[in-house]
């Protein structure tokens, strides 16, 4: 479809007429036949531009008026070459698939419980909500993804063939999926480094997924991954960039602007990036001045990568050294951080390990819940000297705590 | 009024009548012109009966209809002597009390959420409800009690010259009563012992209470708080036998039952039985046919005394070597164990330490929440080898987590 043919002036002008209409501002065209609608921002390839950032508008100028069709995150071919048209609709990650998504795993995962800290609030000077999703189903909100995910595969709804999943995580992630799969009668095989801890693995074949071994590196991680998908023909199941799984985490978002209409920010967690890409889809959604901010451990740098919209980051990709062990990877999803590009503040909280333990045993001894590293991100930031300058009018702010699974035999306060 | 005379036959005859039509069921009358309706239980004192438990019906044979009258248990003579008819209906513990007590802490303690956990449904083969009163105000059910008798103080409505309240206790109820005075602006004694760790002083300074410091052993406790009230005008409250404090703590049951009208038994810690008496009041005015159960750390030896209906502990009153350190005392409550005998049921559940560090650890690893190790009596209780041959019609069954305040740098499986 991409024949690469210049139009001529005056279907530059309809079609830059139609766009306008379309988004209901001025835009500007491109000449290739599909082109994308530049509504926020140009995308480094020739003819993608994000649109809302977790869709696009290609426009199909060959024809008279052009033709406009969505198209979604995975679309993007990751060499920035032409996106097929075919499965957009389908893939795309909007507040509707994230609402449909609530209603599919509202029988499986608990609405977890928003907490509030008198102590936590008169040491903020603002009202902070705690997402406990350390309750969550499995300790982690990443049993809200995995099990969209195996649900909407069992539907039918994606890649209809699939004979199973499979995913590399011998964290939250894989025990997640696991869970999920079991549910769904669905094979699940979770790829973990042979480095792996008994007490891990066993955690995942409690819940009976097949366990496959590979190297410690990224690259054997995503090489078995993809063998063990053309094998036995799984689908892959991203961490973080796979769109149901963007879904799932979004629901988050719905419970708690449910619970508070009125919120001004959310702090979240960031690795992947995948929970964070799917609250901000929803919650902007619904409250375009909701501001998303994203909480990192030290050494990720994700906010030059935000304000630059480049991937800054080193590859392969590098491991940080920090105790919120559950987002070890310095760089965020290939599909995710478009999305956290467009959506999410330029702001970021940056969390050293010093203040994860301060922030871990405030969860345990204030606010009695047994929390992990990484939840105790958003507890770090909205204690830290860099919020009491945050604009005072953000005074509603959500904060997620991700998980609990933290080793209690092995706490990082205990010598 | 209790002048001893001996009622005439046809006294007795109207009165037994009067007491039959009072109460429903045949009864039996006493001699004196005071005398009390044995309902359910004659207690040793020559004119004093149980009446429900917490009540008392005094009967004025000297009167022709006799006059009934409540009474409560705070009216019981120490030494089995009569009762004044003074002040009786005031300080009376009904689920009225309790009701009036929830709607006057309302806006100052939490309704504390209520928790499942799918694994131990299927560990116990019942449907288990946690009661989170770790997650209350001063991290434990003792603010309830604690804040209910300060407001009661401060509305006039009990002790109206109370000039401050004074308790000795280093933990829980000392913490919630500071907090409640503080509240109420009442001015506040702690009685400690000065073995008592600077963590704890500072944990009841922290909301403005005078500590006293008094040697480490019941009498010079007792002595002390005497002192303090006489000298100072202060109230007395007891940890357990204050009827605004079993009131206060009454309040549990309403918001279990709100929650879970269907529940079949209540699992409760008990120590000095303010708790349990104040459950077992409401529960069973709201449902006379649900049970409640006491779990008691190894050595209390609660079991033959509700048996018995004897109060067979040792004196003075004895320490236990147990985890629990919220519940050291042996004995129940002077005026909590006749409630007790009435309502609790007679099976006790005793929990060893081994069985204590278990439970914690469920809480901490799956539940993922602090508890302390009297909250975690509860999790023992239901997870033991008695609870199976506890009858399977008891289906749903409400344990109430006592409280969080535990030493995070010392927990009991760390080395």
């Amino acid at each position: 479809m991409n024949t690469n043919q210049r139009s001529d002036g005056s279907k530059e002008v309809k079609l830059a007429q139609h766009l306008t209409e379309l988004v209901g501002q001025k835009t500007e065209t491109r000449q290739d036949p599909w082109c994308v609608l530049p509504y926020l921002r140009l995308s480094p390839e020739p003819n993608v531009v994000c649109f809302r950032s977790q869709q696009f508008v290609l426009i199909d100028t060959s024809e008279d008026p052009p033709v406009s069709r969505r198209a979604v995150l995975r679309d993007l071919d990751e060499d920035g070459g032409p996106i097929s048209p075919v499965n957009m609709a389908s893939n795309s990650v909007t507040i509707e698939d994230i609402v449909a998504a609530r209603e599919r795993i509202k029988n499986y995962v608990h609405v977890t419980p928003i907490m509030t800290s008198s102590t936590m609030d008169e040491l903020t000077g603002r009202e902070i909500f705690f997402k406990c999703e350390n309750f969550q189903k499995t300790g982690a909100f990443k049993a809200r993804g995995a099990i969209n995910t195996v649900l909407s595969i069992k539907e039918g709804r994606i890649t209809p063939g699939a004979k199973g999943v499979v995913t590399h995580s011998s964290g939250n992630h894989g025990m997640a999926l696991a869970w999920a799969a079991q549910i769904g009668q669905l094979a699940c095989d979770v790829v973990i480094a042979n480095t792996t801890s008994d007490i891990k693995k066993s955690a995942i074949q409690r819940n009976g997924a097949v366990l496959t071994q590979c190297e410690p590196n990224a690259v054997s991680r995503i090489e078995t991954c993809k063998r063990i998908s053309d094998e036995k023909g799984y689908e892959i199941i991203s961490t973080c960039d796979h769109p149901c799984v963007i879904a799932g985490q979004g629901t988050m978002a719905l419970e708690i602007l449910d619970e508070i209409p009125d919120l001004d920010a959310i702090f979240v967690p960031t690795s992947g990036g995948g929970m964070a890409a799917g609250i901000a889809i929803a919650a902007k959604a619904i409250n375009p001045n909701i501001k998303i901010f994203s909480v990192e451990p030290e050494g990720k740098n994700l906010e030059p990568c935000l304000r630059s919209g480049e991937r800054l980051w080193p590859n392969p990709p590098q491991f940080l050294d920090t105790i919120a062990d559950a987002m070890p990877m310095q760089q965020a999803g290939k599909h995710t951080f478009p999305i956290l590009c467009e959506l999410v503040e330029k702001t970021v909280f940056t969390v050293a390990n010093d203040d994860i333990v301060k922030a871990l045993r405030f969860a345990f001894q204030r606010m009695k819940i047994v929390i992990e590293g990484a939840a105790a991100l958003g507890i770090a930031a909205v204690m830290s000297d860099k919020m009491k300058s945050l604009d005072p009018s953000i005074r509603k702010v959500a904060v997620i705590l991700s998980g609990g699974n933290i080793d209690i035999d092995h706490l990082p306060w205990a010598h």
